[in-house]
């Protein structure tokens, strides 16, 4: 693409947008609103989905697939959260295509195969799923139900950005029927916990736990609990959220059990997501200037091994030497990429790779086959070592894991450094404004407060953090009294 | 259910919806024709996904992600795909729900959301995907692309049956870009070999390779290669496609190429599909009037370990001793479950496994505590026998190995009794409608003969063999000459 490459400061949203297209993770499609997710964009999706899963299972769960479709007259029955997302429905009215008679090779829907009860494509999928549910429930030895799904889901976005916001996007929605309220609740925390040890843990950002306002809570939930991440311009972005439902959905399709006591009560709902925004998160906490940076944990390639070579005899033995280390790492259950094309150079294979963000890159050339050695190069650091190339496996190894902590204790940093805790309005308005950063700012609990705020600054209550301390303050806006503080940001 | 359990004799049709029932594989939704697949049908195909996945993997392929969505002016680009599909396209027209003014509570399509251009629920992706490929291929250096996507497809349907024919079903669609026609044949016809391998090697199926004839074929393909599989009831399921696109889709894409000579060409096309169908066909082969029989290497439990007691400590003993033996049984990879429910009796248990096709059961009572032996039960063959406990996890190896092979080569004894050389209409009616299997018969390569050999026996040509036999014979319907047999048999 002919265009000039832009830094994160000169402008993060576009430094973003050529990020994803160089790195060659997604594009934008011919259909308004939906991406195309490409193969190495896909790759570390998949990485995600395969720790997650284990995750879920490892918690109980099992996975499942409900249709893609909810008839309208089911989808109303929960009230809350058919307004909350009727705006992004997409609809299906016909089931038959006919050609057009007045346009010779053209098809148009064919009006006899108007459906008599339109077709919602999810936007999630507690509709139909509750409605299901409600023939797999009799009595409280049907419960726990703990099934997740991976599927697609559809909601109407004019104003998109590849993997933050589209139209579709790929997630897995958890869904779980319990006999008590406090076995829901108990559910609805352990699985944010599963996500903020996979957010910690795999994809290196530290994230704040907590709950959300009545304001950003889940359409027909009772309470929403979310992880959110510090992106490197301040923002702030939801990375998952749990929701505790009630009885919301139960009473709204009629999903009833017999207790042990014997007597008939409504069943307690949970469910719980991450999607593709992931991919947006781990882009941009980690990636700098040159590209990408991929945590080694959800590498698709760990280790690119790249050889150096001028006459055609140096070429095979640099490569062959490269294959046998690459055997080695494979052996230790590293992912490795020996990129032997015969059509590229190596300043051309560094700079994809970099790209690319693949955590280490292994270079060798004519002379380091000769001292038995080999140059190592990190990605986050972009520091270089020539080492032995004897005991390569281990001190690769090594430097994957202390990439991945250092990673997280890189986001970490820049999280507590751009986190102000502010007692004054002015100091609200310099965070948001100038610091860029998350406002750690007294609230009094108000709905339109919180809306004023937002009015004023862009900046909403990201979350209420569950580890909160109670502390007497003033409201930041109204000076109203208050107990607690919550986090302000802008978010995407 | 209070339904009376019917044997296959009795009624196949009513048996195999009984049995998927039964073993919790899928039901049907509350949307017309679209199926919820349950936790346990799942697993089995979640089982097959991750072998099919590693087969792509390994034969060079990666996954992506392309939009649910089709614009119609895309669809209706290769005229014969489009027109293929046409009665079966689901119509996305509005992308809005609003109050309905008239019906409190009740949501409308809003009128204002009026999409300029519908968009189809893809059928198939060659549409979208050749339209996406074209921005990336310049070169013959971008050749070859070789993607595969998992996603959900929706075809239209009425009649449905679970997991054979439904609306909305899941798939995967491999979509393969070539410099040549060569290799372009060579990608379709090693794809129909992971297919063949796939159905042999893990689902116990044997199956025919072969081509279709052109009444048969995918809508846009120059040639559709397929395997097909023979039913407990003599008819044939096509199990999975390989089509060589020829440069349809190119040309109706205009995606073209520069070669090593600098000459523009239009880029070649091959596409490759299996589906939730193939669950149809694991349970149609291999299961009895008892229920499920999953063969080993696809099964999510491989064995299930029952107690047997009175008294409470008893079952203390028995269960330490079982979850023992399954410790040592998942040390060498095998998948166990222990089913100490003390909610059921061991009776209702080995019904509920037996229904679940789970391979190997294997029970314990005191008596064998005592004895140091075991019960080992095949689910196949429902033979029974006391073993030691000591050294049952090589034996329960070698059994599961057993059946797996023994499911094959049973498959195989029956596919082979059941297809008969006719070479006289009378045999060949006999066949379809009294012996019910594959009639191998000549044909005169003409599509009416076969359209009124359909009308007048409801048998079709499922494929003319890839190693067949070149021999002269007479059509079995026209007396013309013809120089080799086709497979003919009713069909799913």
């Amino acid at each position: 693409m002919a265009f000039e490459k832009v830094t994160r400061d000169e402008n993060y949203s576009e430094w973003y947008n050529q990020l994803v297209y160089n790195a060659e993770l997604a594009e934008h499609s011919a259909v308004k609103g939906s991406m195309v997710i490409k193969p190495y964009g896909y790759a570390i999706w998949e990485n995600m989905q395969s720790v997650l899963d284990k995750m879920f299972k490892d918690t109980g769960h099992s996975n499942a697939y409900f249709p893609l479709f909810v008839p309208k007259g089911l989808f109303e029955k929960e009230e809350k959260n058919a307004e909350g997302f009727a705006k992004e429905c997409a609809v299906v009215t016909h089931y038959r295509l006919k050609a057009d008679p007045e346009k010779p090779g053209k098809l148009m829907a064919d009006p006899d195969s108007r459906l008599t009860e339109e077709l919602v494509v999810r936007p999630t999928s507690e509709a139909i799923i509750w409605n299901t549910y409600k023939n797999w429930i009799q009595s409280y030895r049907d419960l726990p139900i703990l099934i997740n799904q991976w599927a697609n889901v559809v909601r109407w976005e004019m104003r998109t950005r590849l993997f933050l916001r589209t139209a579709e996007f790929l997630w897995q929605e958890g869904h779980t029927a319990h006999a008590t309220k406090e076995e829901a609740i108990k559910e609805t925390e352990q699985m944010l916990d599963v996500y903020a040890d996979f957010a910690e843990n795999y994809m290196a950002i530290p994230v704040i736990k907590g709950l959300k306002t009545a304001n950003e809570r889940f359409a027909g939930a009772e309470e929403t609990y979310c992880i959110e991440g510090m992106m490197q311009d301040g923002k702030a972005l939801q990375m998952g959220t749990s929701h505790f439902l009630g009885q919301n959905f139960a009473k709204a399709f009629d999903v009833t059990f017999q207790n042990k006591e014997g007597k008939v009560e409504s069943v307690w709902a949970t469910s719980w997501g991450v999607s593709t925004r992931l991919m947006g998160a781990l882009i941009m906490v980690h990636s700098d200037d040159e590209g990408l940076v991929v945590p080694p944990k959800l590498a698709p390639t760990q280790v690119v091994l790249i050889p150096i070579y001028r006459k055609d005899g140096e070429r095979e033995a640099v490569i062959n030497k490269l294959d046998e280390i690459a055997d080695k790492l494979k052996q230790t259950g590293i992912r490795v990429k020996v990129d032997d094309r015969d059509t590229h150079k190596p300043g051309f294979k560094f700079a994809e790779w970099e790209q690319k963000g693949v955590p280490v890159r292994l270079a060798m050339g004519p002379r380091d086959l000769q001292n038995d050695s080999i140059e190592m190069a990190r990605r986050d650091t972009k520091t270089k070592e020539i080492v032995p190339s004897a005991g390569i496996s281990d001190l690769v190894k090594d430097t994957l894991d202390q990439i991945q902590s250092d990673l997280y204790n890189k986001a970490l940093d820049f999280q507590q450094k751009r986190t102000y805790h502010v007692d004054t309005w002015d100091d609200f308005v310099d965070v948001i404004d100038n610091k860029q950063g998350f406002a750690v700012a007294h609230w009094n609990g108000n709905s339109e407060t919180e809306e004023k705020i937002k009015e004023l600054t862009k900046a909403t209550i990201r979350c209420i953090p569950l580890d909160n301390k109670q502390e007497n303050g003033k409201c930041v806006l109204t000076g109203e009294p208050s107990t607690q503080r919550v986090i302000f940001a802008k978010s995407y």
